[in-house]
C-alpha cells in the first residue's frame, strides 16, 4: 500500500508526463506564448491533487521559421506543479538541463 | 503545379487535422474551456495562409468525471477556418455529425 | 533529498501521464491496435529508468466511426509499467474504473 | 459546392496536419523507429479516402539524448499519402525543407 508521499509524488509525475507530450509541437510565438501558458496551467489545475501549477515557456527558444512562428519544444518548459494526497505533499519540476527536459522531485 | 484554389484548400485541411490531433485529450471543464479555445485560436493564427480562424467548444458535452472534470474530444469541437493562398480563398470548418467529427469545405 | 523509492515512484507516472495524453487520439481499429501498442510500448521502452512495459488495448470498445474505425481512447488503456531507481522499484498501472482513466501505484 | 478534386486535395492535407501532431514529441531510436513508421502508417490508413500512405523517418536527426534516446521531431518526417475521392486523386507530402516541415501536394 503507498503511502500519501508517494501518491503526491506519483500524482505530480503524471501531471508532468502529461503535460510534456500534450502540447509538445503546438505552434507557438512570442504574442502567443502567454495564451498557451494559460491553457496549460488551467488544464492541469483541473486534475486530481493540483494545488498549484505555473508553466513558463521561454521565449527566447522561439526563433521564427520562414512562415515566422515556432512550435512548442521540450526544451521551452519551465514547469513546476504541487500536489497534495492527504497529508503529504509533493513539489516537482520540468525545466531543461543539459540538453533534456529534465523532471525532478523538489521536495 | 497545384492552382491557387487547390493549395489554399490543402491549407486549410492541414490546420484542421493538426488543430484536432495536437489538442484532443486535454484537460477541459466549461470554466476552462476559454482559455483552451484562445490557445487553439492563436496557435493555428500563426500558421501560413490562416486568414481566420474560429474554435468552439461545445460545453453541454463537458460532463464531469469522478474528478470533476472533462477532456477534450473531436465531438466538441466547431472549428471554422479561412485560408488565402495567392488569390484564391477557401472556408472549411470541423464539425460533429453523425458521430464523427467532420471536417469539409465549406466554400 | 528524495529517496530512491521516491524516484521510482516518480518516474512510473511521469510514463504513464506521457503515454496517454502522447496517443490519445491515433485513429485506431481492431486490426492495426497491436501496432500501436507495439509503438507504444517501443516509446515508453526507451525512457529513463523504465524495466519493463506492457501496454494492452481494449479491441471491444474500438466501435467503427461511419467510415470504419475508431480511435484510442483512455477508456481503452490497460498499462503496466515497472521502473527501478538505485535500489527501488515501482510498478504503476493505468486501466479505465469507473469512469476514469486511472492511474495508480500497485506495488 | 467543392470538386471532387478538391475534396482530394483537402483529404490528404487533413491526414499530413493530424499525423504531424499526433507522433511529434514520441520517443523514439533507431532501433524503435520502424515501429512508430509502422503505428503511424496504420493509423493514417484507416482514415478516410486513403489509398496510400508511407512514412520514412530520418534516422540520422535520432541523436542520442543523456539518456540514449532522440523524439520525434518534425524534421524527421518525409511522408508521403495518396487520396481518391470520387473520380479524382492527390498525392501530396511532408518533407522538412529550409527549416520547415513542408506539405505541399505533389500532383
Amino acid at each position: 500500500m503507498a503511502t500519501d508521499r508517494e501518491n503526491a509524488v506519483f500524482e505530480a509525475a503524471i501531471k508532468l508526463g502529461a503535460l510534456y507530450h500534450q502540447f509538445v509541437g503546438t505552434p507557438i510565438s512570442r504574442s502567443t506564448a502567454e495564451k498557451v501558458e494559460a491553457a496549460i496551467e488551467s488544464a492541469v489545475s483541473l486534475q486530481p491533487y493540483v494545488t498549484h501549477i505555473e508553466v513558463r515557456l521561454d521565449r527566447t527558444l522561439m526563433n521564427e521559421n520562414p512562415f515566422g512562428y515556432s512550435e512548442l519544444t521540450g526544451a521551452m518548459y519551465d514547469a513546476v506543479i504541487e500536489t497534495k494526497f492527504g497529508d503529504a505533499v509533493c513539489r516537482a519540476q520540468l525545466k531543461y538541463e543539459n540538453g533534456y527536459p529534465m523532471m525532478k522531485i523538489l521536495d
